[in-house]
């Protein structure tokens, strides 16, 4: 494949809009940022690479739902933020065998999720090489109304996730939609305090927002939302479900804090979202309460209650 | 290696500033950008890999010659386009060889470029994989007075390159200086008119400028400067020292046209800059002056004159 007809397709397939006045082709790609989030607000950077064997196995996923993931990682990123994607850069190490019909399945996954995401693609760099592939994508977003950070978590506060947890492995990796609207809902009719996305599973992201934040939490364990998929995959290791919902990963839900007043609110409106335990100020401790008793958290390196 | 180890020190080096309010720690990270571009103006942006044995070679650079290379060919993209780099983004899939020391050594040369390119490091990924080193990079920039595009040469421009091109292999595509404070001069004292980094010879890249602006181009071969480096590698191969200032690449100069009355005020400025030519009405058709000769452009797929 030569590179050069790969980069003919891809400008041909760039096109000009108010958002992106100057698209792929130039040294550099133009976008005009929106009014209000430029007065005031923060522009919001990300950069997340997905690498075969690592993040996807090119032997047995297509090219349309690897583009997809790459780039669906990163506006999972954006929905962690409160944030809406304004426009995305791909970079594409291929591995010499690509044929260039497998390149455009390739960028049509990423175009899917990016217009899913209502973001446009921008950048592209393509390169061949005699390595696996690896994408790069690179997201700039803004806050939706306010940006909201990992480091915002107070004591009192209810801790909750979107979706259902565990089980990824059998499909969803690959397939999941990021929470982008939910993440902009959510910012609408709450004052989310803290919110991050779960990408290494719930064992691991829990106590990285409650370092950030500086608190600790309990966490009702029968309250924690678990997907079909940790059952099926339970019935075949023997592993419990829970054990699944909590450390699988690649969940791509919401993790967030409010205050408990601003959690009435969200059965009013109907969200997909379980209230899963409370902050509490004992920094860095995390009590999972199994019925009456207290069980350690299943990952080390914390100060355990019970 | 564990990737944790990589982040922390990322995180640690990381520091908030008045432009980035929110650096790495987050799911993504937050600037402010300058209001005078943000209110009528472009933000730029710009994505760009270097893979081993592609644009480097692990077995022969240096971790920090390798880190700098990446970012400055990103920032060179930001002075092709007039723009003064904001922030940056780094994404690196490391080798399993690869130790924590190594990595810190390349992150510290990508830090390096940064700093000299006045913008701030603001996104990090790493992950290890059993494949060679990848390393890409994401820039936003600003116009430093407006946005100059490949598109907008006219007949009668003449024809402009910075520095001196040729044998950059010999040691220049590592250590190169990304023109950006040329570039910001250029647009403070001048209309440039288009303009475009030289990354892969001026052969191959005059030909993009001048597509892009729907224009030709004369080119007179003695005025082409061509750099110590070119002459030193062709008393090796035999090659004409103008051969490699023309075809070898990786000169990372800035390659531009404007009036022939704002050409008057390069000189006056003393500024790194030579006039190789005059832009003609003539589409794609690309002239190149030997003496009195008419020679064919070294590459083919154009409409040569003579």
């Amino acid at each position: 494949m030569k590179e050069s007809d790969l980069l003919a397709w891809l400008y041909k397939s760039a096109s000009k809009s108010a958002v992106v006045p100057l698209p792929i082709g130039d040294d550099m790609a133009g976008i005009l940022l929106p009014q209000k989030g430029t007065r005031n607000g923060l522009t919001l950077l990300k950069i997340d690479q997905c690498l075969d064997r690592v993040h996807f196995d090119l032997r047995r996923h297509t090219p349309e739902q690897i583009g997809r993931k790459a780039v669906n990682r990163c506006l999972s990123d954006c929905a962690a933020m409160a944030a809406l994607p304004v426009a995305v850069l791909i970079s594409v190490a291929l591995p010499k065998a690509a044929s260039l019909p497998w390149a455009k399945r390739l960028f049509r996954g990423c175009r899917t999720a990016a217009q899913k995401g209502s973001c446009s693609i921008v950048g592209g760099d393509t390169a061949v090489w005699d390595q696996r592939l690896a994408i790069t994508v690179a997201a700039v977003g803004m806050p939706a109304k306010y940006a909201v950070l990992r480091s915002g978590a107070q004591p009192g506060d209810v801790l909750c996730v979107s979706g259902r947890l565990g089980g990824s492995i059998l499909g969803r990796h690959l397939s999941f939609s990021p929470r982008i609207v939910l993440a902009r809902r959510l910012t609408e009719i709450c004052r989310v305090h803290a919110m991050m996305d779960i990408s290494d599973g719930l064992a691991i992201d829990l106590p990285r927002l409650l370092s950030m934040s500086g608190v600790g939490a309990k966490v009702v364990a029968r309250r924690i939302p678990i997907h079909p998929d940790a059952h099926r995959l339970s019935r075949h290791d023997g592993q419990r479900a829970l054990y699944h919902a909590l450390c699988d990963g690649e969940d791509y839900e919401l993790l967030f804090t409010l205050s408990r007043r601003d959690a009435a609110k969200l059965g009013t409106a109907r969200l997909p979202v379980s209230i899963i335990g409370e902050i509490t100020g004992n920094i860095n401790e995390i009590i999972l309460l199994h019925d009456e008793d207290k069980q350690p958290w299943p990952v080390g390196g914390w100060n355990h209650g019970g």
